[in-house]
């Protein structure tokens, strides 16, 4: 679908090649996606510091372990899949504003990061939630009392987790509004 | 904004009404907003079962109580506050099946739809995933050796709760589809 504005200014759509783009445009986009790339920055440092954080949450064999609570092994997973999939949306980021083009084809890039981002997001979310529960039950417990630094370093986890998630969040409203724009004008350039 | 299939056919915007619906949209509009009713309903079944599940969810006071359980509350609460949100909801569905009109102005009736569905999905999940995660504790624990029917409840509480999360999701898709329309042509009418 064409942009409406061309028929309003009173001029013939051949007039115009069907994917020019103004500098004012090409700069607004460059922008938008820099402000994309940071928070997926965000999101990876969170997300990979909460996985790290609950993967060496073990004192020896005497000591709780994270592998021991289904919820934690749940949060270190959901982390690790958010932290591999940022990465990677870094990479695509990165590229789109370096080349100006996507990597996959226009309308399947929109659409994979409005989606995986919105699934995800779910994802952190109730990883974290499942976590903090766990947290809750071990707080007055023995776990806590034979190993009080296992329990601050689970707490620390899945406060980096529920960080990450905000910061996925933000990305998600983006590329939901890239998604619109991309309905819109049958392109992510006019913004 | 205006739809642009005015200027396209050639007519001066002045000949049609601004707000001008033809039989064909008026009833397609009907039976969408028809299937948004049917799954609120379904949602604030889901949502009203899992509350009353986890309500009454007490055998006297040598027995193992909901209240104890800080997981257990948040499901309460969320469930209570989505099942209270789908009924307030399906009565503006059926309002405008009814009338036509939406009870709030337009603009502001499908953002705050849109946006009430997404913020309670997430709320819902993560009450969920919270749940879940208790459960899981509970499950070789003493409590659920002294009394299986208390667990046994929870759990049917938590599926229903995830069912009216499911159905919640379907909402939010289609008021999210709702706001693009109405970004895309400024009005809900032209499905």
């Amino acid at each position: 679908m064409q942009s409406p504005q061309y028929l309003r200014n009173g001029e013939a759509p051949q007039r115009l090649p069907p994917h020019f783009h103004s500098t004012v445009s090409v700069q607004k986009l460059r922008r938008f996606n820099t402000l994309i790339l940071v928070f997926r920055f965000a999101s990876f440092c969170f997300c990979l510091s909460s996985s790290i954080f609950m993967f060496t949450n073990s004192r020896g064999s005497n000591f709780p372990n994270w592998t021991d609570f289904q919820a934690f092994r749940y949060v270190l997973a959901a982390n690790a899949i958010v932290t591999l999939y940022s990465f990677a949306e870094m990479g695509v980021s990165v590229w789109e504003i370096l080349t100006g083009s996507t990597v996959l084809p226009e309308t399947l890039q929109v659409w994979f990061d409005f989606g995986h981002d919105q699934v995800f997001a779910y994802m952190l979310l109730s990883a974290n939630a499942a976590g903090t529960a766990m947290a809750w039950t071990l707080n007055g417990q023995d776990t806590c009392t034979a190993s009080n630094a296992f329990c601050i370093q689970s707490y620390i986890s899945i406060a980096l987790g529920f960080a990450g998630f905000l910061f996925l969040g933000f990305c998600c409203l983006l590329s939901g509004f890239r998604v619109v724009c991309f309905i819109i004008y049958g392109s992510r350039f006019h913004l």
